[in-house]
């Protein structure tokens, strides 16, 4: 379709609110009518920046602890199973460039729907080769291609150059949506507001 | 009626996006049956207890920038003018302490409602009296009684006890929405949601 609008969709793997939009994110931009591109960045050196070493879940308690609620029941309205995963937040490094060397083949978005699954409904580490590889064998790709490829310099690179133009838009939480005209709209919460900016062609 | 649910409603005066649900929950919990109870609270506290020493919107400036345009696409969609108050964020101590003296005799929402609007529809300051008499007269309460009211001991200490019992609950942020068998709802997008939760008395 000609002039198909696009909404970049900015994800971490270690973000649970990313993985409510990695869930749902697909059917409601067919129905809008919004081609949705797949962009996974890491948020630990934008949160360095401010300060933070490690998930702001975890630097401020209360914070912390009423998002594992409003998770549960976030999860339990969209009919998702939940399970926390441990430690929390995962290191989501190799999976993002896991991600990353899928974009020429196209399946970043399976890749990354079956990792989220692995992550958040099954408590499984991210970082596990066997937990990568099995949510790669999900997404129809060869682990003996897309493992390599993604410790390559290039695909490291472009990981790199991905985080870099997210913190030159402005992201500083995940997820986050951006529209062609360059608004951006953050959170799960947003994700409807989102599509329909970038549909009327705002 | 008897048994008409109660849903708690914390805000604080220099919080935008309680701005935002102070405009539209009444009309929303009218609807759902379920009765509001406003309890004005200090959020400064509550943040100097984890280090910061203003606004997390000025802190983290990416996350300000963010929020400030949300605003205008949230007031644009509600159909309320957004005019940002200078300083951010106001000083909201005498606000709070004439809202809750506002309690017994039932002014308190209508005084909020007035005082939100002169702060992020007019960019009025909210510490200066002129302002909160104006915003006293729009609710039809008597500024002669309620500002002496205001610097009682009594409202003083009222003040420190809801804070003191915001913080013990859990609160971290505002608005905030909690139901009667406690569940925490944070952010005027958890507004419907919490109505939802209190009006089916789970």
């Amino acid at each position: 379709m000609p002039n198909r609008p696009v909404l970049d969709f900015w994800y971490e793997f270690a973000s649970p609110y990313s993985f409510l939009s990695a869930l749902r994110a697909e059917a409601l931009a067919d129905e809008a009518g919004v081609t949705l591109r797949w962009r996974p960045f890491l948020l630990g050196p934008i949160f360095a920046g401010q300060g933070w070493t490690t998930s702001p879940f975890n630097l401020f308690p209360n914070k912390g602890r009423y998002m594992w609620r409003d998770l549960e029941r976030q999860t339990t309205r969209n009919g998702i199973r939940l399970m926390r995963p441990n430690p929390f937040p995962q290191n989501s490094l190799v999976a993002a460039r896991v991600a990353l060397a899928g974009r020429e083949a196209g399946w970043t978005p399976a890749f990354s729907r079956a990792l989220f699954t692995a992550a958040f409904s099954e408590g499984r580490n991210i970082a596990e080769e066997a937990v990568l590889v099995a949510a790669l064998r999900q997404a129809g790709a060869d682990p003996g291609q897309a493992l390599p490829a993604a410790r390559s310099e290039e695909v490291k690179g472009r990981l790199k150059a991905e985080t870099e133009l997210a913190k030159s838009l402005g992201i500083f939480g995940a997820p986050t949506f951006v529209t062609g005209d360059g608004e951006l709209f953050w959170g799960d919460d947003r994700l409807e507001e989102a599509l329909g900016w970038a549909a009327d062609g705002r």
